[in-house]
């Protein structure tokens, strides 16, 4: 059994799937590539750690026979890497080696049983909306790195994204800070409907999209989500569950607000950053005085840092405590120039937006600072 | 106790001798920079592990009074790192903190008693070479990687410098494979003499070295070797023994040359890379045919490669087997354009010669082809 297919276009196509490909797993199956060739001149291919799984189809040419393989995705991938473009010509030996040829160069590979491959579900597609991917693109980034890191609550492992009317809104909380991003849309459906996706999938599609001005369709069913775009699909498990209602966390009404310059604010972040680490996590206190913020930490081992800048002021002064970290966070997602921090009282959550932007809101819990600490 | 120094001098200081300063130690000064200030308006910093020990000396100011302190090497450099340009002022309290203020920025680090750093020996200059810093970073990059990497032979951690008349060699070998690299030069002193460097001091002189068309002293007494350039001192111990005498090993005649192309020859190499790892060390053979060399390496679970390049080749025609990493070591150094690779048989060592350069040799033990292999 034999075909070919244009290198550069395997390569990509190579390139996209092994994202989703794990480097290791119990499942050896599951380090291998799933190749499908058939006589319509196609190939598709297929990698999937079971609950996230990328299909790519492409053009094929001279295909002898209808064919599936299973192939070792990690050498696959290297081979075809280190090839010339061209033309690459397969030849399929049944059940044992797949001879790969590219001008001189020839790798022999040998091949897995691809019936043991797991079966990728077929989303019904309930629920469906389309939108443009650098739009898709920017609600997740500024808000997938708050999605939670344990399963003390698995839900908050996940993304919520909630359609009303022609927004659409991606919330993420790891209890001790939320960040929500909405976006307006053309809801073709005019559907209202909600889902929570792993954070994991919604990185490993942000890896994978290639930023240009053309659309991604999202297809939601009960259990699992598909994503279509390009000729990519990429089909993940939803989380099920109760996420939290991010509208009623949300404070009113704040006495203070403080407003700083974003670039001004992650140089002081990156400088208390020297001291903190992920054992040591003492708080970085703010000062909030006229006409600037004092920042200051200190550690246990006698270091201590001390920095300020300049802030637009108004309201109660006093201190608050954060992790540093998590500030950090917010400020590497906000493209605007300015920020403005809404408190309450050193005890309840501050709320950061960015000027300007109506669309995209963080809430931090502070930290409580004791006398020893500052 | 206080003193101020120009921000940017200093991070360049803290930046060359944190290279010599080991990240874990079990000798905790040793993971702590040494500071030396005189009022004569002088600063002096060490890093070192010991082995090897790198001192630069800047200019200060408003020095109230002498004094030695050893700060954690780490913490220091990335708080320099983060601070803006301009004037840092110091304030020393006596065995306990330094304050270090920076514009508005203020860090305090706790300093350790400078007491137990370990003295850097006194290198008594006995012998003198002075070489442009190009030429000599040339003939260590082109040699270092075939030091050994273990202790069956201490000796061949280091790399042998024999300076002979107005040329100067350098030569390390690791027993299956030996590099030798010669330069003219001037030798002022008109001495012979060899010294063993040890291979991670010349590592990290390296990385020190800012690239331009100034001279490295390089003084060798009879435990130690002293290199001094811009206003860097780097003092390593050297090594004591008999380095294997590399005229002897090097084969006078060759039944067979082959020439290829270098960049051709790296990318076949790359792609045989596929194949092999740290684990499986099964030897790529070299088929040497009319026109061309075919490389073929089989893998135990199944993988095959192939490929060929164009060469001109001369004398008896065989087939010999290689560790593609010591083939692509070599490849990686050499900048001309073709090779030539003298052979005599597959069980004696090749040489490899870029075409055109006679100071540059590079002798490689083959491997055995079993019938299995190939």
């Amino acid at each position: 059994m034999t075909f070919t297919c244009d290198r550069d276009i395997l390569f990509e196509a190579v390139n996209t799937v092994i994202k989703t490909v794990p480097a290791k797993s119990a499942v050896s199956v599951l380090e291998g590539i799933y190749i499908e060739v058939c006589t319509d001149k196609t190939i598709k291919l297929i990698g999937s750690d079971t609950d996230i799984s990328t299909e790519i189809i492409f053009e094929c040419e001279s295909v002898t026979e209808n064919q599936k393989m299973l192939l070792p995705a990690k050498k696959f991938y290297e081979m075809v890497s280190k090839m010339n473009s061209g033309e690459v010509y397969f030849e399929y030996e049944p059940k044992k080696i797949l001879h790969i040829n590219c001008g001189v160069v020839k790798y022999d590979i040998p091949v897995m049983d691809a019936d043991l491959y797991p079966v990728i579900p077929i989303v019904e597609r309930k629920e469906k909306i389309i939108i443009s991917k650098s739009v898709f693109s920017d609600i997740v980034k500024k808000t997938v790195f708050s999605v939670a890191q344990n399963d003390a609550k698995p839900i908050l492992r996940g993304e919520l994204f909630d359609i009303e009317e022609n927004s659409i809104t991606a919330v993420t909380t790891d209890q001790f800070r939320l960040s929500v991003s909405k976006k307006e849309f053309n809801n073709e459906s005019g559907k209202n409907f909600s889902m929570v996706i792993p954070g994991k999938t919604l990185s490993d599609v942000i890896k994978i999209i290639k930023q240009d001005d053309t659309d991604i369709v999202i297809n939601c069913a009960h259990t699992h989500v598909l994503f279509e775009f390009d000729n990519v699909k990429v089909t993940s498990n939803l989380l099920a569950g109760e996420f939290s209602n991010y509208k009623n966390v949300m404070p009113k009404n704040f006495k203070t607000e403080v407003t700083l310059n974003t670039a001004e604010l992650k140089k002081v972040l990156e400088r208390a950053s020297v001291l903190t680490n992920e054992k040591i996590k003492n708080p970085l206190k703010l000062s909030i005085e006229e006409e600037t913020v004092v920042f200051s930490c200190r550690t246990p081992d006698g270091m201590s840092f001390l920095d300020e800048t300049f802030a637009k002021i108004n309201g109660e002064k006093f201190e608050i405590g954060f992790n540093d970290k998590f500030l950090l966070d917010v400020i590497n997602v906000i493209e605007e120039e300015e920020i403005t921090i809404y408190m309450n009282s050193p005890i309840s959550p501050a709320c950061i937006r960015p000027v300007g932007n109506e669309n995209d809101i963080f809430l931090i819990s502070p930290i409580k600072i004791r006398n020893n600490d500052n």
